[in-house]
């Protein structure tokens, strides 16, 4: 939404200048306007709320952030509540009140009409994260019996209550989901055809305990505009719309980016200082952990490095470039498995195809900082052990970089879950000992 | 798909049971039948074509990888493959060509009907990453001043050949577009009314030259079924449907994850160890670059370091430490800008906050350095400097994980691209620089 238009709104409140108010907002979009109710103060909410129908705070509630609804239900009374309920889709609903204490979110559900009640109560029992848990009650079954304009006659009475009308789904007698209709279909199918004749009997279908990534994994591969979730009666509990879908690609993929650096899960983007400090302190201390580790890995060998105190510089060289390869393995790595592309049993063996990108970069690079290394310090030999540990410590981070997020997914962890501090502990500690390990065997004819 | 079927399906072709190769293939979605193709012999590729309808092989073609595209249409002769180019969507086709050696796109485009020919055409001309280069011209746009009968007669007509139906997209007399007309409400309203009376005219348009990313983040933010793609005359161009937007956020978020790592956009996944190594050289050779920058700090204090030769195990505490905090503010700030978050211009000053996170994070760390190093060295002082230096660093890390992806996309570049390697840069310096610095200010007191 642009300033200009959220001055005006903001103006025509406070003016009290209803018309001005009214036709600025029928031209805004939900979300935007609980983008500016989110920041403007509870004064701006109670008039908007006074002078808007319960069919748009129904729409600004499902888009608005976790703070705003509480607000939002904290100036409503119970009976518009429920209203406001009635009119939001069930997977939406279910989302609001997971946001609520759970005293008043008790009251609202017992307030709840009975048939609504059971559903809501039922999507509530899914975990978060998992196809029930995303799915929606409110889409189009119809028995494969219906004629075609049976058909139409229901899909325009219930049609207007759901979120896909392009596809409906089939069920024979005993309510087993059998398949899918187009409504091209139905649209230009005879009148008196069965909705059997024109059913697509190829469908996928998921279970609502399976993991939202590999739902949206499926949807997006296959391109389908929903997919159903049944129960293991193949009875058709819900639907997961594509636009569900996206909202769970963006939250799981950033999550991936945040977990790589070592910050679980979901972000607040407005917390405090301390909020975004106490999220990323766990993993830092763990990195505290691995850093002494390879602090200690070079007090091994304090002893070379006051001989020959340009070892001391070079080091970092090895250690630094074997982090930011291995990081380069590992984004690959992370996004292959996200893709489902991935898999630690099916494709363990392509480690070796890692380690031989890492000897060969190793290669290419070591020779490069090995000449140069020779030239300032004024010894070959030392561009040698550089050479040499620099394709050692390359091959380290490829296998760190392929292995650590698979083996984390083996052990059903999220394979981004600090997997960076994994792997640049093994290219620091192991970068550190093969660079001073070859320089303290060569070390006479170093000094 | 599962391996069970793949070895059924296999075997039907090699023993020319083609009976049972029609069941099974059947019940096979495209994208599986493609998987299959790609990875079998040519021999299996011509029979599969032999003994399956246009049909399938427009949809086979239309999820076939750039390799496999190439090989069936190899084996197709030129009729064959326009017919399958009028099964297609026409975004699917401008792709399909776009993979095409250049003279035989030529021939191709020559071919095809002179109406189709002029959108082909049309969207060939687009980038393929804009709006433009990835919306479709298969929708369904009416004249507002239809009935809902007559509109009904149309959508009959055209909806096959669509990939929306629920949004009618509504025009003027002058083909402007005005808005959508939502299927639902055409279903329920009665059939004199004119399409004007149903039409939504809150409408959000892209132009075509818009950053597929940016409609992407449209789309995902207003949950839109699908956008118009209009030119500066407001005349309807195509639609980008919901579902070429998860492909786009697919591919721009785990191209952010590669170029995080310091590997350019796409990646082909089977490609050659020396395909890889190609693609990740560059950025190891500009990290050479600044591991050396690093290590040439460290020779700055070789003196103090070759009298107090626990710094050099001490100062990659440092360094590490920064690394990763710095990487973690980066992945925050990646994912903060993807999601629409964050633009330098608004929210430079948002560096403090960082900054005040780095520093609290480097006094809660250091301490802890401090306290051990304090008693593994032996000496108070070492275990000062180390959490004074840790203080530091981290606010460097802070400033550098929060601007550099900033300062990138305000120059237009993308704002992960090999950040990761700027940041470690400015971590490594001046870690070695606070932290050796430091230790030459206090060396009376450490030897």
């Amino acid at each position: 939404m642009l300033d200009r238009m959220k001055h005006a709104l903001k103006s025509s409140i406070e003016t009290s200048d209803h018309e001005r108010f009214n036709l600025l907002i029928k031209d805004m979009y939900p979300i935007d306007i609980a983008d500016f109710l989110s920041v403007h103060s509870d004064q701006i909410l109670i008039t908007f709320l006074k002078y808007t129908s319960p069919d748009l705070h129904a729409k600004v509630l499902e888009q608005a952030n976790e703070k705003l609804q509480l607000r939002m239900i904290k100036f409503l009374d119970y009976s518009e509540v429920i209203h406001l309920f009635s009119q939001m889709s069930n997977d939406d609903v279910v989302d609001t009140l997971g946001h609520l204490p759970i005293g008043l979110r008790k009251n609202i559900i017992n307030e709840i009409k009975e048939d609504e009640r059971t559903s809501v109560e039922q999507l509530l029992g899914y975990s978060k994260d998992s196809a029930g848990g995303i799915m929606t009650t409110e889409f189009i079954a119809l028995n494969r019996n219906l004629t075609i304009s049976e058909a139409l006659d229901k899909i325009r009475e219930i049609g207007p209550d759901t979120e896909v009308i392009e596809l409906i789904f089939i069920l024979n007698n005993n309510h087993e989901l059998v398949g899918t209709a187009d409504l091209r279909d139905i649209l230009s199918s005879d009148t008196n055809t069965l909705l059997s004749s024109i059913t697509n009997e190829t469908i996928l279908t998921v279970y609502p305990e399976m993991d939202q990534e590999k739902v949206a994994w499926l949807v997006s591969k296959y391109d389908l505009k929903a997919i159903a979730v049944v129960n293991s009666d193949n009875k058709l509990l819900g639907i997961i719309t594509v636009d569900d879908i996206i909202d769970v690609i963006v939250q799981e993929q950033s999550e991936d980016l945040l977990r790589l650096g070592g910050i679980g899960g979901q972000l607040k983007s407005d917390g405090t200082v301390f909020y975004y400090v106490q999220r990323r302190i766990p993993w830092l201390l763990i990195n505290l952990g691995t850093a002494f580790l390879a602090a200690f890995t070079v007090t091994l060998f304090e002893d070379v490095i006051s001989q020959v105190v340009a070892l001391a510089s070079s080091m970092s060289i090895v250690t630094g470039m074997g982090g930011n390869a291995g990081n380069q393995t590992l984004s690959v790595t992370v996004r292959s498995i996200a893709l489902g592309e991935l898999d630690l049993k099916k494709h363990w063996k392509k480690v070796f195809k890692e380690v031989m990108i890492g000897i060969l970069q190793g290669a290419i690079v070591g020779s490069l900082a090995g000449i140069i290394l020779h030239f300032k310090v004024g010894n070959p030999m030392i561009g040698l052990i550089i050479f040499l540990a620099m394709i050692g410590n390359m091959a380290v981070a490829s296998i760190f970089g392929f292995m650590v997020p698979l083996i984390l997914k083996r052990f059903n962890f999220d394979p981004a879950l600090g997997s960076s501090i994994f792997l640049t502990a093994a290219t620091d500690v192991l970068g550190f000992f093969f660079f001073l390990g070859l320089a303290s065997l060569f070390l006479p004819w170093l000094v």
